[in-house]
């Protein structure tokens, strides 16, 4: 028996990403959002959700480009403080210790130690309410070289990647291939 | 040191989730997704990728309504099937020996024996490229009543949710608390 909990915006589970921009004096700035997802395959594209009072808002609104940088479970608490603090506040890099390298491809910088990153230029923009997606298109995932597997595509154990549920959770056990395991229903 | 893999869509991870939807013959229809996201707090909408050619497609845009059924670990290779065969070709959830229920805020069916459901009202039809984004506002959640802790919140340990990776894997460890643990940087 179901019971209803209303209607509320909650992660079942969600991606933890950190979107980064450069401000409007060029200084690098990182965001952490969990109000995310893939959203086309061709072009491939990425949809993160800001609210207008987020430094990072109006960084994405005059750059139409940003990065999304997947963390490890090793930059847990800086990923959970990238979204507490803002960035009109302090210099959340420096105070992280991370370094942000520019990207080649769009008018952002990404985070040089975390292991994943998705180069974007916006599409589109979305005002659904509190919120403002953005569709980015991808044009780069640059991946750390020591964690991509024999044929090369990332090694997900080595990843450590986490979500966001009742707390950040890190990533369990292979249940198995994805259009493969239905074949047997 | 990061290198290249190119432009494409990639899960980091992603959702695994079930559009629950009826035809226009109003057979109750289920397909799995994963390009798919929460996009806003309030209202609280959620936002779901189709490709045009999807037999669910022709039905959200018919109806404006969906539902998005979260499986447990359990469903697992019955999410992966109605990810491979289309509601056009056969009986989706009889195969699966599943059952429909239909929503009473929505034009639209969920999974009984899934744990989770969030019944949504179409608001934003995005083109993207190779899929449309439908973006629907969240009018109520319905969980498992044995799956509540005490203080009415899912447990998600016994939720058993999965994501998509390097294919489906369970939901790991605790790492910590959202918005508390990045005070200690």
């Amino acid at each position: 028996m179901k019971k209803s909990i209303g209607a509320q915006a909650m992660p079942f589970p969600a991606p933890v990403w950190v979107v980064g921009t450069y401000d409007a004096e060029g200084r690098p700035n990182m965001m952490t959002a969990a109000w995310a997802g893939i959203c086309c395959s061709e072009p491939p594209c990425i949809a993160v959700s800001l609210r207008k009072a987020r430094y990072s808002y109006g960084n994405v609104v005059a750059r139409q480009a940003f990065t999304i940088n997947v963390p490890s479970e090793q930059h847990v608490k800086v990923t959970d403080y990238w979204g507490i603090v803002s960035g009109k506040d302090e210099d959340k890099l420096a105070r992280a210790g991370l370094t942000a390298v520019a990207s080649d491809l769009v008018d952002a910088p990404y985070v040089k130690e975390f292991p994943v990153v998705m180069e974007c230029k916006v599409l589109h923009q979305i005002e659904i309410g509190s919120h403002t997606q953005f569709i980015g298109e991808i044009l780069d995932i640059k991946i750390e070289e020591s964690l991509l597997g024999p044929e090369g595509f990332p090694d997900a154990e080595r990843l450590g990647l986490f979500v966001l549920l009742d707390g950040y959770r890190g990533i369990g056990r292979y249940l198995g291939q994805a259009f493969s395991i239905g074949k047997e229903v």
